[in-house]
Protein backbone atom coordinates (compact mmCIF):
# COMPACT_ATOMS: atom_id res chain seq x y z
CA UNK A 1 0.00 0.00 0.00
CA UNK A 2 1.40 2.81 -1.13
CA UNK A 3 2.61 5.39 1.42
CA UNK A 4 3.85 9.14 0.72
CA UNK A 5 6.27 11.29 3.42
CA UNK A 6 5.86 15.13 3.37
CA UNK A 7 8.54 17.50 5.61
CA UNK A 8 7.04 20.55 6.66
CA UNK A 9 8.36 22.87 8.18
CA UNK A 10 6.06 25.35 9.85
CA UNK A 11 6.36 29.16 9.23
CA UNK A 12 5.15 32.30 11.24
CA UNK A 13 2.46 32.69 9.62
CA UNK A 14 1.05 28.99 10.26
CA UNK A 15 1.24 29.92 13.99
CA UNK A 16 -1.48 31.91 16.34
CA UNK A 17 -1.31 34.30 19.14
CA UNK A 18 -0.55 31.52 21.23
CA UNK A 19 2.47 30.81 19.40
CA UNK A 20 1.34 27.17 18.29
CA UNK A 21 -0.27 26.08 14.57
CA UNK A 22 -3.73 27.46 13.96
CA UNK A 23 -5.61 24.38 13.73
CA UNK A 24 -7.16 25.15 10.43
CA UNK A 25 -3.86 25.33 9.16
CA UNK A 26 -3.17 21.24 9.76
CA UNK A 27 -6.12 20.91 7.14
CA UNK A 28 -4.24 22.94 4.80
CA UNK A 29 -1.37 20.79 5.54
CA UNK A 30 -3.47 17.42 4.97
CA UNK A 31 -5.45 18.56 1.74
CA UNK A 32 -1.67 19.28 0.58
CA UNK A 33 -1.11 15.81 1.58
CA UNK A 34 -3.11 13.62 -0.23
CA UNK A 35 -2.35 15.62 -3.58
CA UNK A 36 1.65 14.83 -2.94
CA UNK A 37 -0.23 11.09 -2.12
CA UNK A 38 -1.65 11.51 -5.60
CA UNK A 39 1.55 12.52 -7.25
CA UNK A 40 3.55 10.10 -5.84
CA UNK A 41 1.15 7.41 -7.24
CA UNK A 42 1.93 8.74 -10.59
CA UNK A 43 -1.07 11.61 -10.95
CA UNK A 44 -0.23 15.46 -9.54
CA UNK A 45 -3.43 16.91 -9.00
CA UNK A 46 -3.35 18.99 -12.84
CA UNK A 47 -2.74 15.96 -15.09
CA UNK A 48 -5.69 13.95 -12.66
CA UNK A 49 -8.41 16.57 -13.26
CA UNK A 50 -7.36 16.46 -16.90
CA UNK A 51 -6.90 12.61 -17.66
CA UNK A 52 -9.88 11.86 -15.90
CA UNK A 53 -12.37 14.92 -16.77
CA UNK A 54 -12.89 15.34 -12.82
CA UNK A 55 -14.30 18.50 -11.22
CA UNK A 56 -12.03 17.28 -7.93
CA UNK A 57 -11.98 15.50 -5.29
CA UNK A 58 -13.72 17.88 -2.38
CA UNK A 59 -14.41 15.86 1.07
CA UNK A 60 -17.32 14.34 2.73
CA UNK A 61 -15.61 14.43 6.30
CA UNK A 62 -12.80 15.53 7.87
CA UNK A 63 -11.73 14.50 11.32
CA UNK A 64 -8.77 15.13 13.22
CA UNK A 65 -6.92 14.88 17.29
CA UNK A 66 -4.41 17.35 17.92
CA UNK A 67 -2.47 15.13 20.56
CA UNK A 68 1.30 17.43 20.51
CA UNK A 69 1.10 21.11 19.84
CA UNK A 70 3.88 22.47 16.89
CA UNK A 71 5.39 25.84 16.85
CA UNK A 72 7.14 27.92 14.25
CA UNK A 73 10.71 26.81 13.77
CA UNK A 74 9.39 23.16 14.27
CA UNK A 75 9.68 20.91 11.32
CA UNK A 76 7.64 17.64 11.59
CA UNK A 77 6.73 15.06 9.20
CA UNK A 78 3.01 13.40 7.99
CA UNK A 79 2.45 10.13 6.67
CA UNK A 80 -0.30 9.81 4.20
CA UNK A 81 -1.83 6.67 2.94
CA UNK A 82 -5.30 5.94 1.23
CA UNK A 83 -7.31 3.75 4.30
CA UNK A 84 -10.17 3.15 1.81
CA UNK A 85 -11.06 3.00 -1.26
CA UNK A 86 -15.47 3.36 -2.06
CA UNK A 87 -17.38 3.11 -5.18
CA UNK A 88 -17.17 6.82 -5.74
CA UNK A 89 -15.32 7.87 -2.39
CA UNK A 90 -12.56 7.39 -0.15
CA UNK A 91 -11.03 7.61 2.89
CA UNK A 92 -7.45 8.90 3.48
CA UNK A 93 -5.56 8.80 6.72
CA UNK A 94 -2.48 11.30 7.98
CA UNK A 95 -0.01 10.62 10.77
CA UNK A 96 1.61 13.90 11.71
CA UNK A 97 4.78 12.96 13.41
CA UNK A 98 6.47 15.77 15.64
CA UNK A 99 10.22 13.64 15.65
CA UNK A 100 9.20 10.10 17.21
CA UNK A 101 5.94 11.37 18.35
CA UNK A 102 2.98 11.30 16.97
CA UNK A 103 1.01 14.84 16.98
CA UNK A 104 -1.94 15.14 15.12
CA UNK A 105 -4.00 11.85 13.01
CA UNK A 106 -6.35 12.88 11.17
CA UNK A 107 -8.68 11.50 8.24
CA UNK A 108 -10.40 12.76 5.13
CA UNK A 109 -13.04 11.18 3.08
CA UNK A 110 -13.40 12.57 -0.66
CA UNK A 111 -15.52 12.21 -3.29
CA UNK A 112 -14.78 11.63 -7.13
CA UNK A 113 -16.68 13.97 -8.57
CA UNK A 114 -17.35 15.08 -12.19
CA UNK A 115 -18.94 18.70 -13.45
CA UNK A 116 -22.97 17.60 -13.98
CA UNK A 117 -23.82 17.39 -17.72
CA UNK A 118 -26.90 19.56 -17.44
CA UNK A 119 -25.19 22.03 -15.23
CA UNK A 120 -21.35 22.82 -15.35
CA UNK A 121 -21.60 24.67 -12.04
CA UNK A 122 -22.89 21.62 -10.17
CA UNK A 123 -20.58 18.67 -9.61
CA UNK A 124 -22.13 14.82 -8.83
CA UNK A 125 -19.83 11.87 -8.00
CA UNK A 126 -18.81 8.90 -10.26
CA UNK A 127 -17.33 5.69 -10.05
CA UNK A 128 -13.45 5.77 -8.75
CA UNK A 129 -11.51 4.65 -11.94
CA UNK A 130 -9.68 0.98 -10.94
CA UNK A 131 -6.84 2.14 -13.08
CA UNK A 132 -6.63 4.54 -10.21
CA UNK A 133 -6.91 2.35 -7.92
CA UNK A 134 -4.45 0.35 -8.60
CA UNK A 135 -1.68 2.95 -8.67
CA UNK A 136 -1.73 2.69 -4.84
CA UNK A 137 -0.67 -0.60 -3.90
CA UNK B 1 -28.93 26.98 26.58
CA UNK B 2 -27.11 29.68 24.86
CA UNK B 3 -26.91 29.15 21.16
CA UNK B 4 -24.89 32.02 18.70
CA UNK B 5 -25.74 32.79 15.25
CA UNK B 6 -23.35 34.37 12.88
CA UNK B 7 -23.74 35.14 9.53
CA UNK B 8 -21.08 35.03 6.93
CA UNK B 9 -20.53 36.39 3.70
CA UNK B 10 -18.21 33.27 1.62
CA UNK B 11 -15.17 35.64 -0.15
CA UNK B 12 -13.38 35.18 -3.11
CA UNK B 13 -10.81 33.81 -0.98
CA UNK B 14 -12.62 31.57 0.59
CA UNK B 15 -12.68 29.67 -2.67
CA UNK B 16 -10.34 26.71 -3.81
CA UNK B 17 -10.36 26.57 -7.76
CA UNK B 18 -13.34 24.28 -7.79
CA UNK B 19 -14.91 27.35 -7.05
CA UNK B 20 -16.21 26.39 -3.71
CA UNK B 21 -15.02 27.36 -0.27
CA UNK B 22 -11.18 25.38 0.39
CA UNK B 23 -12.65 23.23 3.35
CA UNK B 24 -10.01 24.67 6.34
CA UNK B 25 -11.45 27.85 6.08
CA UNK B 26 -14.65 25.78 7.29
CA UNK B 27 -12.50 25.56 10.17
CA UNK B 28 -11.50 29.05 10.52
CA UNK B 29 -15.23 30.01 10.16
CA UNK B 30 -16.22 27.49 13.04
CA UNK B 31 -13.15 29.09 15.36
CA UNK B 32 -14.18 32.40 15.23
CA UNK B 33 -17.87 31.16 15.89
CA UNK B 34 -16.69 29.90 18.71
CA UNK B 35 -14.81 33.13 19.63
CA UNK B 36 -18.33 35.08 18.73
CA UNK B 37 -20.44 32.12 21.30
CA UNK B 38 -17.96 33.50 24.15
CA UNK B 39 -18.51 36.97 23.15
CA UNK B 40 -22.16 36.43 23.51
CA UNK B 41 -21.92 34.87 27.07
CA UNK B 42 -20.60 37.83 27.94
CA UNK B 43 -16.43 37.02 27.58
CA UNK B 44 -15.32 38.73 24.39
CA UNK B 45 -11.81 36.07 23.92
CA UNK B 46 -8.95 39.15 24.72
CA UNK B 47 -11.38 39.42 27.82
CA UNK B 48 -11.52 35.71 28.51
CA UNK B 49 -7.85 35.18 28.32
CA UNK B 50 -7.17 38.21 30.87
CA UNK B 51 -9.52 37.83 33.36
CA UNK B 52 -8.50 33.76 33.74
CA UNK B 53 -5.33 34.18 33.34
CA UNK B 54 -5.81 31.45 30.34
CA UNK B 55 -3.15 30.46 27.74
CA UNK B 56 -6.27 29.74 25.62
CA UNK B 57 -8.65 26.96 24.31
CA UNK B 58 -7.01 25.27 22.27
CA UNK B 59 -8.50 21.99 19.84
CA UNK B 60 -8.13 18.55 20.97
CA UNK B 61 -10.29 17.13 18.22
CA UNK B 62 -12.31 18.61 15.29
CA UNK B 63 -14.54 16.76 12.89
CA UNK B 64 -16.81 18.07 9.92
CA UNK B 65 -19.29 16.45 7.36
CA UNK B 66 -19.52 18.09 4.36
CA UNK B 67 -23.21 18.17 2.97
CA UNK B 68 -24.07 20.94 0.62
CA UNK B 69 -21.19 23.19 -1.04
CA UNK B 70 -21.00 26.64 -0.94
CA UNK B 71 -19.44 29.16 -3.45
CA UNK B 72 -18.00 32.60 -3.43
CA UNK B 73 -21.17 34.94 -2.74
CA UNK B 74 -23.03 33.11 -0.86
CA UNK B 75 -24.55 33.96 2.79
CA UNK B 76 -24.94 31.55 5.17
CA UNK B 77 -25.75 30.87 8.91
CA UNK B 78 -23.72 29.02 11.52
CA UNK B 79 -25.72 28.12 15.13
CA UNK B 80 -22.90 27.51 17.72
CA UNK B 81 -23.39 25.86 21.26
CA UNK B 82 -21.86 24.02 23.79
CA UNK B 83 -23.02 20.48 23.14
CA UNK B 84 -21.23 19.34 26.93
CA UNK B 85 -18.66 20.46 28.84
CA UNK B 86 -16.18 18.33 30.58
CA UNK B 87 -13.85 19.62 33.89
CA UNK B 88 -11.34 21.24 31.97
CA UNK B 89 -12.64 20.23 28.14
CA UNK B 90 -15.46 21.62 26.16
CA UNK B 91 -17.19 20.48 23.12
CA UNK B 92 -18.74 23.24 20.85
CA UNK B 93 -21.19 22.00 17.79
CA UNK B 94 -21.81 24.02 15.24
CA UNK B 95 -24.14 23.83 12.38
CA UNK B 96 -23.53 26.12 8.99
CA UNK B 97 -26.89 26.52 6.90
CA UNK B 98 -26.84 27.68 3.77
CA UNK B 99 -31.05 28.71 3.44
CA UNK B 100 -32.67 26.33 5.13
CA UNK B 101 -30.29 23.50 3.94
CA UNK B 102 -27.79 22.33 6.66
CA UNK B 103 -24.58 22.66 4.79
CA UNK B 104 -21.69 21.67 7.09
CA UNK B 105 -21.79 20.27 10.64
CA UNK B 106 -19.13 20.00 12.70
CA UNK B 107 -17.61 19.55 16.32
CA UNK B 108 -14.66 20.79 18.00
CA UNK B 109 -13.35 19.44 21.43
CA UNK B 110 -11.33 22.08 23.33
CA UNK B 111 -9.56 22.45 26.57
CA UNK B 112 -9.11 24.70 28.82
CA UNK B 113 -5.29 25.53 29.45
CA UNK B 114 -2.92 27.82 31.31
CA UNK B 115 0.73 28.59 30.79
CA UNK B 116 2.63 25.89 32.74
CA UNK B 117 4.56 27.54 36.22
CA UNK B 118 7.48 26.23 35.40
CA UNK B 119 7.76 26.98 31.77
CA UNK B 120 5.29 29.56 30.37
CA UNK B 121 6.25 28.18 26.53
CA UNK B 122 4.27 24.81 27.78
CA UNK B 123 0.52 24.95 28.73
CA UNK B 124 -1.43 22.77 30.64
CA UNK B 125 -5.23 22.06 31.38
CA UNK B 126 -7.23 23.24 34.45
CA UNK B 127 -10.45 23.27 35.50
CA UNK B 128 -13.11 25.00 33.77
CA UNK B 129 -14.47 27.63 36.47
CA UNK B 130 -18.14 27.20 37.28
CA UNK B 131 -18.56 31.07 36.96
CA UNK B 132 -17.67 30.78 33.02
CA UNK B 133 -20.02 27.56 32.70
CA UNK B 134 -22.98 29.42 34.09
CA UNK B 135 -22.80 31.91 31.59
CA UNK B 136 -23.75 29.88 28.90
CA UNK B 137 -26.85 28.40 30.49
CA UNK C 1 -17.31 58.79 -6.34
CA UNK C 2 -18.69 56.08 -4.93
CA UNK C 3 -16.73 55.17 -1.59
CA UNK C 4 -17.57 51.47 0.38
CA UNK C 5 -17.32 51.31 4.42
CA UNK C 6 -16.83 47.57 5.65
CA UNK C 7 -16.67 46.89 9.33
CA UNK C 8 -13.81 44.14 9.87
CA UNK C 9 -13.64 42.58 13.00
CA UNK C 10 -10.25 41.03 14.04
CA UNK C 11 -10.47 37.06 14.30
CA UNK C 12 -7.86 35.12 16.44
CA UNK C 13 -6.61 33.36 13.31
CA UNK C 14 -5.92 36.67 11.71
CA UNK C 15 -2.85 37.01 13.90
CA UNK C 16 0.01 35.68 14.40
CA UNK C 17 2.13 34.97 17.48
CA UNK C 18 2.74 38.25 18.26
CA UNK C 19 -0.68 38.95 18.61
CA UNK C 20 -1.13 41.03 15.70
CA UNK C 21 -2.70 40.85 12.35
CA UNK C 22 -0.27 38.91 10.33
CA UNK C 23 -0.10 40.76 7.05
CA UNK C 24 -0.83 38.76 4.17
CA UNK C 25 -4.37 38.85 6.24
CA UNK C 26 -4.97 42.42 5.33
CA UNK C 27 -4.36 42.14 1.57
CA UNK C 28 -7.17 39.33 2.20
CA UNK C 29 -8.97 42.23 3.78
CA UNK C 30 -8.43 44.68 0.91
CA UNK C 31 -9.84 41.13 -1.73
CA UNK C 32 -12.90 41.19 0.07
CA UNK C 33 -13.20 45.12 0.38
CA UNK C 34 -12.93 45.54 -2.88
CA UNK C 35 -15.45 42.99 -3.96
CA UNK C 36 -17.87 44.88 -1.61
CA UNK C 37 -17.34 48.25 -3.43
CA UNK C 38 -18.03 45.98 -6.36
CA UNK C 39 -21.32 44.99 -4.94
CA UNK C 40 -22.25 48.35 -3.84
CA UNK C 41 -22.07 49.63 -7.28
CA UNK C 42 -24.51 47.01 -8.02
CA UNK C 43 -22.36 43.99 -9.40
CA UNK C 44 -21.77 41.24 -6.75
CA UNK C 45 -18.41 39.36 -7.95
CA UNK C 46 -20.67 36.40 -9.23
CA UNK C 47 -23.15 38.52 -11.43
CA UNK C 48 -20.06 40.67 -12.23
CA UNK C 49 -18.41 37.39 -13.51
CA UNK C 50 -21.46 36.33 -15.78
CA UNK C 51 -22.83 39.55 -16.27
CA UNK C 52 -19.61 40.77 -18.56
CA UNK C 53 -18.39 37.16 -19.19
CA UNK C 54 -14.99 37.98 -17.06
CA UNK C 55 -12.28 35.87 -15.60
CA UNK C 56 -12.06 38.14 -12.79
CA UNK C 57 -10.07 41.06 -11.98
CA UNK C 58 -6.61 40.23 -10.83
CA UNK C 59 -3.71 42.05 -9.40
CA UNK C 60 -1.28 43.54 -11.61
CA UNK C 61 -0.23 45.77 -8.14
CA UNK C 62 -0.43 45.73 -4.33
CA UNK C 63 1.23 48.03 -1.83
CA UNK C 64 0.22 49.01 1.62
CA UNK C 65 2.08 51.32 4.52
CA UNK C 66 1.14 49.19 7.66
CA UNK C 67 0.77 52.74 10.82
CA UNK C 68 -0.76 50.82 13.28
CA UNK C 69 -1.30 47.29 14.15
CA UNK C 70 -4.30 46.04 15.10
CA UNK C 71 -4.80 42.97 17.52
CA UNK C 72 -7.64 40.03 17.78
CA UNK C 73 -10.97 41.57 19.41
CA UNK C 74 -10.14 44.93 17.61
CA UNK C 75 -12.70 45.73 14.95
CA UNK C 76 -11.78 47.71 12.37
CA UNK C 77 -13.69 49.84 9.41
CA UNK C 78 -11.84 50.45 5.65
CA UNK C 79 -13.29 52.75 3.09
CA UNK C 80 -12.64 51.60 -0.32
CA UNK C 81 -12.58 53.34 -3.66
CA UNK C 82 -11.71 53.47 -7.37
CA UNK C 83 -8.68 55.56 -7.29
CA UNK C 84 -8.40 55.86 -10.60
CA UNK C 85 -10.09 54.07 -14.29
CA UNK C 86 -7.32 53.16 -16.44
CA UNK C 87 -8.73 51.39 -20.46
CA UNK C 88 -8.38 48.02 -19.40
CA UNK C 89 -7.06 48.09 -15.68
CA UNK C 90 -8.25 50.12 -12.61
CA UNK C 91 -6.72 51.37 -9.26
CA UNK C 92 -8.41 50.63 -5.64
CA UNK C 93 -7.85 52.81 -2.83
CA UNK C 94 -8.23 51.48 0.71
CA UNK C 95 -7.72 53.17 4.25
CA UNK C 96 -8.35 50.91 7.14
CA UNK C 97 -9.26 52.68 10.34
CA UNK C 98 -8.88 51.49 13.80
CA UNK C 99 -11.00 54.27 15.47
CA UNK C 100 -10.05 57.49 14.42
CA UNK C 101 -6.41 55.78 13.44
CA UNK C 102 -5.40 55.34 9.97
CA UNK C 103 -3.47 52.39 10.55
CA UNK C 104 -3.04 50.67 6.95
CA UNK C 105 -3.24 52.29 3.46
CA UNK C 106 -3.17 50.27 0.59
CA UNK C 107 -3.68 50.57 -2.88
CA UNK C 108 -4.32 47.58 -5.56
CA UNK C 109 -3.86 47.84 -9.51
CA UNK C 110 -6.37 45.50 -10.68
CA UNK C 111 -7.38 44.41 -14.49
CA UNK C 112 -10.02 43.47 -16.35
CA UNK C 113 -9.90 39.75 -17.81
CA UNK C 114 -11.40 37.51 -20.30
CA UNK C 115 -10.50 33.92 -21.32
CA UNK C 116 -8.17 34.08 -24.52
CA UNK C 117 -10.51 33.01 -27.02
CA UNK C 118 -7.77 30.20 -28.39
CA UNK C 119 -6.94 29.05 -24.98
CA UNK C 120 -9.46 29.17 -21.82
CA UNK C 121 -6.61 28.20 -19.11
CA UNK C 122 -5.11 31.51 -20.66
CA UNK C 123 -6.35 35.03 -19.25
CA UNK C 124 -5.86 38.36 -21.35
CA UNK C 125 -6.99 41.91 -20.62
CA UNK C 126 -9.76 44.01 -22.56
CA UNK C 127 -11.72 47.11 -21.62
CA UNK C 128 -13.62 48.10 -19.05
CA UNK C 129 -16.89 48.68 -19.99
CA UNK C 130 -18.19 52.46 -20.13
CA UNK C 131 -21.51 50.69 -17.75
CA UNK C 132 -18.96 49.50 -15.49
CA UNK C 133 -17.33 52.95 -14.63
CA UNK C 134 -20.62 54.51 -14.42
CA UNK C 135 -21.72 53.09 -11.43
CA UNK C 136 -19.02 54.05 -9.22
CA UNK C 137 -19.65 57.85 -9.89
CA UNK D 1 25.43 40.05 -0.01
CA UNK D 2 23.69 37.12 1.27
CA UNK D 3 21.30 35.97 -0.90
CA UNK D 4 18.40 32.59 -0.42
CA UNK D 5 16.78 30.51 -2.66
CA UNK D 6 13.34 28.88 -1.38
CA UNK D 7 11.14 26.24 -3.77
CA UNK D 8 7.56 26.72 -3.46
CA UNK D 9 5.16 23.96 -4.82
CA UNK D 10 2.29 25.81 -5.53
CA UNK D 11 -1.10 23.91 -3.68
CA UNK D 12 -4.34 23.99 -4.06
CA UNK D 13 -5.86 25.36 -1.22
CA UNK D 14 -2.82 28.46 -2.45
CA UNK D 15 -5.59 28.92 -5.78
CA UNK D 16 -8.88 31.23 -6.56
CA UNK D 17 -11.69 30.42 -8.52
CA UNK D 18 -9.79 31.12 -11.55
CA UNK D 19 -6.76 28.53 -10.69
CA UNK D 20 -4.21 30.58 -10.08
CA UNK D 21 -2.85 31.89 -6.58
CA UNK D 22 -4.72 34.21 -4.65
CA UNK D 23 -2.62 37.38 -4.11
CA UNK D 24 -2.01 37.40 -0.31
CA UNK D 25 -0.76 33.98 -0.55
CA UNK D 26 2.08 35.29 -2.61
CA UNK D 27 2.46 37.39 0.77
CA UNK D 28 2.45 34.66 2.86
CA UNK D 29 5.38 33.42 0.56
CA UNK D 30 7.76 36.42 0.85
CA UNK D 31 7.28 36.68 4.58
CA UNK D 32 8.12 32.56 4.59
CA UNK D 33 11.36 33.34 2.95
CA UNK D 34 12.38 36.65 4.83
CA UNK D 35 12.32 34.25 7.73
CA UNK D 36 14.40 31.63 5.46
CA UNK D 37 16.38 34.30 4.81
CA UNK D 38 17.47 35.02 8.59
CA UNK D 39 17.95 31.41 8.89
CA UNK D 40 19.97 31.12 6.38
CA UNK D 41 22.51 33.87 8.37
CA UNK D 42 22.74 31.54 11.19
CA UNK D 43 19.09 33.24 12.46
CA UNK D 44 15.92 30.64 12.04
CA UNK D 45 13.27 33.00 14.07
CA UNK D 46 12.86 31.22 17.22
CA UNK D 47 16.62 31.94 18.26
CA UNK D 48 16.37 35.13 16.61
CA UNK D 49 13.69 36.50 18.71
CA UNK D 50 15.18 34.88 21.92
CA UNK D 51 19.00 35.66 21.38
CA UNK D 52 18.52 39.20 20.62
CA UNK D 53 15.06 39.65 23.23
CA UNK D 54 12.79 41.01 20.58
CA UNK D 55 9.48 41.12 19.53
CA UNK D 56 9.71 40.49 16.01
CA UNK D 57 10.43 41.86 12.28
CA UNK D 58 6.51 43.35 11.62
CA UNK D 59 6.40 44.96 8.33
CA UNK D 60 5.63 49.10 7.55
CA UNK D 61 5.59 48.92 4.13
CA UNK D 62 4.97 46.18 1.38
CA UNK D 63 5.21 46.16 -2.27
CA UNK D 64 4.64 43.82 -5.29
CA UNK D 65 4.10 43.51 -8.95
CA UNK D 66 2.42 40.56 -10.54
CA UNK D 67 3.79 39.71 -14.17
CA UNK D 68 2.72 36.54 -14.76
CA UNK D 69 0.24 34.19 -13.05
CA UNK D 70 0.96 30.87 -10.94
CA UNK D 71 -1.52 27.86 -10.86
CA UNK D 72 -1.55 24.80 -8.33
CA UNK D 73 0.96 22.00 -9.51
CA UNK D 74 3.47 24.64 -10.75
CA UNK D 75 6.90 24.88 -8.88
CA UNK D 76 8.38 28.58 -8.46
CA UNK D 77 11.55 29.60 -7.04
CA UNK D 78 11.60 32.99 -4.51
CA UNK D 79 15.25 34.80 -4.40
CA UNK D 80 15.31 37.30 -1.21
CA UNK D 81 18.09 39.47 0.11
CA UNK D 82 18.27 42.50 2.12
CA UNK D 83 17.85 45.26 0.04
CA UNK D 84 18.81 47.97 2.19
CA UNK D 85 19.53 48.33 6.46
CA UNK D 86 18.51 51.30 7.98
CA UNK D 87 19.18 51.85 11.67
CA UNK D 88 15.82 50.25 13.24
CA UNK D 89 14.66 49.20 9.88
CA UNK D 90 15.67 47.43 7.01
CA UNK D 91 14.39 46.34 3.52
CA UNK D 92 13.60 42.69 1.97
CA UNK D 93 13.65 42.36 -1.78
CA UNK D 94 12.08 39.58 -3.62
CA UNK D 95 11.97 38.24 -6.55
CA UNK D 96 9.95 34.86 -7.76
CA UNK D 97 10.50 32.96 -10.82
CA UNK D 98 8.97 30.76 -12.64
CA UNK D 99 10.87 28.78 -14.75
CA UNK D 100 13.03 31.37 -16.13
CA UNK D 101 10.16 34.09 -16.01
CA UNK D 102 10.08 36.69 -13.35
CA UNK D 103 6.61 36.44 -12.22
CA UNK D 104 6.50 38.48 -9.01
CA UNK D 105 8.58 41.13 -7.61
CA UNK D 106 8.32 42.16 -4.11
CA UNK D 107 9.52 44.14 -1.18
CA UNK D 108 9.27 44.43 2.53
CA UNK D 109 10.10 47.08 5.05
CA UNK D 110 10.68 45.86 8.10
CA UNK D 111 11.32 47.25 11.64
CA UNK D 112 13.36 45.63 14.45
CA UNK D 113 10.95 45.85 17.34
CA UNK D 114 10.65 44.76 21.12
CA UNK D 115 8.37 44.89 23.52
CA UNK D 116 8.28 48.21 25.77
CA UNK D 117 9.27 48.06 28.91
CA UNK D 118 6.21 49.82 30.40
CA UNK D 119 3.68 47.84 27.98
CA UNK D 120 5.09 44.50 27.08
CA UNK D 121 1.76 44.51 24.85
CA UNK D 122 3.07 47.87 23.24
CA UNK D 123 6.38 47.35 20.82
CA UNK D 124 8.82 49.92 19.96
CA UNK D 125 11.16 50.03 17.47
CA UNK D 126 15.05 49.58 18.26
CA UNK D 127 18.87 49.77 16.48
CA UNK D 128 19.27 46.45 14.74
CA UNK D 129 22.61 45.08 16.11
CA UNK D 130 26.15 44.91 13.99
CA UNK D 131 26.04 41.17 14.65
CA UNK D 132 23.06 40.72 12.68
CA UNK D 133 23.63 42.89 9.58
CA UNK D 134 27.20 41.54 9.64
CA UNK D 135 25.74 37.99 8.72
CA UNK D 136 24.06 38.78 5.60
CA UNK D 137 27.77 40.26 4.28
Amino acid sequence: MLTNKKTIHIEWGDCDPLGIVYYPRYFEFFDACTNALFEAAGFPKPLLLKRFSIAGIPLVEARARFLVPSAFGDTVTVETHVAEWGTSSFSVGHKLFKGEALAVEAFEKRVWTVQASDDPRRIQSQPIPREVIERFR
